[in-house]
C-alpha cells in the first residue's frame, strides 16, 4: 500500500537521527554530552506545576479553540511590556510553536508556493512547510558572516512571482543570529513592496545577549497587516514538554481562516494552558537570570571553540545556539567516530551534524550545531571532548 | 493580502456557529441546555489530576516523539484485554483523536483523492482531510434505516481510481450507529478487493449499548496491513480538555511516514500523557458505569423524542449522539427560534443543526444532532423543550 508523496518528501528529524547510536555508546558505559537537542536543563518555574496542582475542575474540559482567555490576557500583558498591543482575537494558542507554524503555511501558502528562510534553518521548517505543498527558497548565509542575512542584495533576487513569504527566526536557531529592529524594519519594506506576509519566528525573544534589545516584528505597526507571529513557552520558560505555542496577527482574514483550522482540531491541552498563565506574568527579574545564565554559556562554549585550530564561527548574538564549522571533511562520519570509536576516560560528546539544516545541497557538510543547554561546566567539557574529537579524528585520517 | 485556497474551502464549525447567539440569551437571563456539544459531564477519572499531581520533575522535559513510553505501555495492555497485540512501535500519541486524523490523511492521501465516509458524519473530518487537498465522497445514510451503511450496494458503486480510503467512525458520531464485527469484516474484504486503506475512527469503543459487544477493526488481523485506528481519552474517558489520542497501524510503511510528522512536531503534552497511564489502566468497573449511565440517557432521550408527533429516529446503538428527523422544514431557523425567541418557565434548548454533517448538499435541513451528555432528567428536560419548541415554532409558522 503506497503513502502519499509529501511523506515521501519529508524527512526523519536530522537531530534525532543519531539518537540510536548514542543510546548504543551509553549502553557500553560511556558518557554522553548532550550538546544537540534544544532541550535546556534550566528549571521550569514552579507556577507552572503549582498552578496545575491547584486547579480543582472535576471534568477536564475542552477549551475554547482560541486558548483560554486567562491565557490570552497574560500573553496581551506580557505583550504590553513591549510596547506591543494585541487583542484576544488577535491569537490562537497552539499545540507549540509547531503547531501555530503549521497552521500559519496553511493559512497562506497554496501548493507550490515559496517561502523566502535564511539556511542553514530550523530542520522542522521543512516538515511543516511541506504539509502545506509549500518550498523553502533559502537564503544561504555564512559562518564567516555571522550567518546575516538581512540586505536588500541577499533577499530581493530570490523573491518571484510564487514567493508568499518571508519567514525571520530571531533570535535564531540553529545559527544565533539576532536581527535588529532596523533589520526587521528592512524586512518590512521589502515584504511590503512584493506583498509578501512576513512568519516572525520570535520563540527565543528574550534570548538577545550583549547589548541587544528586545525586537519584535510586532514593534512595527506599519506592517501589521502582514506579520504573523510565532510564539511558544518552550524555550522562554525552559517548558518544552508544555505544548503551549501562540499563533498571532492583526491580520483579521489570516486569523479567522487559521481558526477554521483551530476549531476542527477542538482546542490546546486544559492543563497545559492553565500551567502557563503564570508564566507570561512572570516579572523582569525571570527574564534577567536566565539571559544572564545562557550568556555565561555561550561564552564559555565560544572560548573553548577558538582553542580549537581551523574552526569558524562568530560569536552568536542570541538564543542558545552556535552553528561552527570544524576542520573536518564529513561531520557525520566524525559524528559516528565520537559515539562508536571516541572516548576521554570513558566520556564523549554528540551534536547535531548542520547538513540537515541547509536546503541547498552540500552546504554544511562540515558545520555542526550546538545547543547550549547544559550549564557551563558541562559545556566546556562537551566544547573540549570535540577538540580532543577532532585531534584523534584526523590523526586517524591520517591528517 | 490573499489566504490560501485550502483554508477558504474549509468551513467553521456548524456546531460552534451558534454559540455567539447562546451567549447572547444567556445574557438575557435564559437558561439554556447544552445538547449541541459532545462534552460530557461525567466526572475525569481522579487518577488523571492524581498522577499530574505527584508529578515532580523540577524541568517539564520534551517527551518522545511517539510518545512517553509507558502510556504506550498502558494503551498496549488496554488493547491486550481485548485480545488485539500491538507494539510500541504500532502506535503514535497524538494532540487528540483529531491530531491522529490529520495525519493519517497526510500520510495516505494525495491532493485529488477521496476518502469514502458516511454522512452524516463528524464534520471535522471536512477541514482534516482538506488539510491533505482530499475529498469526501459521503455514503448516503437515511434516519429511517438507523443511518447504516455496511452493505456492498452502498459502498461499492462509489469506489473510484481516486479512491484511497474507507473511514468507519464507529459507535459513531453524530449517528450512534454500531459496526458489528461482521460489518467490519465485510467492509474489510472489500477494502481489500479495491486496495484501500480503513480508517477505523473507534474513540467511543466501549460505548456500544443493549447486547452489542465491543468491535474493532483491530480484531481482524488479516486485513491489519490496511487497518488504521484513530483512538483519544476525550470521550471514553471524559477528559475532552487532555488532548491526548493515537494513531495505532501494523502498516510499517504508514507508522514511519507518520513518525516524520510526529518527529517535525517534537512531542505531546508531557503532563496530560503522565495523567492518561492510569487512564488506560482503569478497570472493567469504570467502563460499566460509564456506559450504563449513558444508555439510561439515550433510553430517556429515545423516551421524550417519540413523544414529538412527525420525529423521524431508531434508537441508537452507541456513542452519545442521536441524529433525529424533525417535523420542521429549516432546523437551522428553528435554532435560531428557540434562542432568540422561545422559553418554557425561562429555559430553552440547544442542539446541533444536521446541515453541517452532510457532505451532500440539501440533506439534513430538517435533522439535528443530540448529545446525550447530560445527566437523565436534564436530557428529558432539554427533550421536552425540544417538543414544546416545535409546537410554538410551527404555530408562529401558521402549520
Amino acid at each position: 500500500m503506497r503513502v502519499s508523496e509529501r511523506v515521501q518528501e519529508m524527512q526523519f528529524s536530522p537531530i534525532r537521527k543519531f539518537n540510536p547510536i548514542a543510546i548504543k555508546a551509553k549502553e557500553n558505559g560511556k558518557k554522553v554530552y548532550h550538546l544537540n537537542i534544544g532541550q535546556p536543563d534550566v528549571e521550569t518555574p514552579e507556577c507552572f506545576m503549582g498552578s496545575i496542582k491547584a486547579f480543582n475542575e472535576s471534568v477536564i474540559k475542552y477549551a475554547e479553540s482560541g486558548g483560554v482567555v486567562e491565557l490570552q490576557d497574560a500573553v496581551i500583558d506580557y505583550y504590553k511590556q513591549y510596547g506591543m498591543e494585541f487583542e484576544r482575537s488577535d491569537m490562537i494558542v497552539t499545540n507549540g510553536g509547531s503547531e501555530a507554524l503549521t497552521m500559519a503555511f496553511l493559512t497562506i501558502i497554496n501548493p507550490g508556493e515559496e517561502i523566502l528562510l535564511a539556511e542553514p534553518f530550523y530542520t522542522n521548517y521543512h516538515t511543516f512547510l511541506t504539509t502545506a505543498g509549500g518550498k523553502i527558497c533559502p537564503i544561504t548565509t555564512k559562518a564567516e558572516d555571522g550567518f546575516s542575512y538581512a540586505t536588500r542584495e541577499q533577499i530581493e533576487p530570490l523573491i518571484n512571482e510564487k514567493t508568499r513569504a518571508i519567514c525571520c527566526i530571531s533570535p535564531g536557531n540553529p545559527t544565533g543570529n539576532v536581527l535588529t529592529l532596523d533589520e526587521m524594519r528592512l524586512i518590512g519594506e521589502i515584504a511590503k513592496e512584493h506583498d509578501l506576509y512576513i512568519i516572525a519566528d520570535e520563540v527565543y525573544r528574550e534570548f538577545a545577549y550583549d547589548d541587544r534589545e528586545v525586537a519584535s516584528f510586532g514593534m512595527l505597526p506599519e506592517y501589521a497587516d502582514r506579520v504573523i507571529i510565532i510564539d511558544s513557552v518552550s524555550k522562554r520558560f525552559s517548558a518544552c514538554g508544555a505544548r503551549i505555542g501562540l499563533l498571532i496577527s492583526k491580520n483579521k482574514d489570516v486569523m479567522s481562516s487559521a481558526m477554521k483550522i483551530a476549531q476542527a482540531r477542538l482546542c490546546v491541552s486544559t492543563v497545559d494552558q492553565i500551567g502557563s498563565i503564570g508564566l507570561f506574568r512572570l516579572p523582569q527579574s525571570y527574564y534577567d537570570e536566565v539571559k544572564a545564565e545562557y550568556c555565561g554559556r555561550r561564552d564559555a562554549v565560544y572560548e573553548e571553540m577558538m582553542k580549537i585550530p581551523g574552526v569558524v564561527c562568530q560569536k552568536p548574538g542570541g538564543a542558545f545556539y552556535m552553528t561552527v564549522k570544524l576542520p573536518v571533511d564529513n561531520v557525520e562520519d566524525f559524528l559516528m567516530f565520537m559515539l562508536e570509536e571516541f572516548d576521554d576516560n570513558g566520556e564523549t560528546v554528540m551534536f547535531a551534524p548542520a547538513e540537515g539544516f541547509y536546503a541547498t545541497p552540500g552546504l554544511g557538510k562540515d558545520e555542526i550545531r550546538i545547543a547550549y543547554v547544559l550549564n557551563q561546566n558541562d559545556m566546556r567539557r562537551g566544547s573540549e571532548l570535540i577538540r580532543l574529537g577532532i585531534e584523534a579524528y584526523n590523526k586517524k585520517l591520517g591528517k
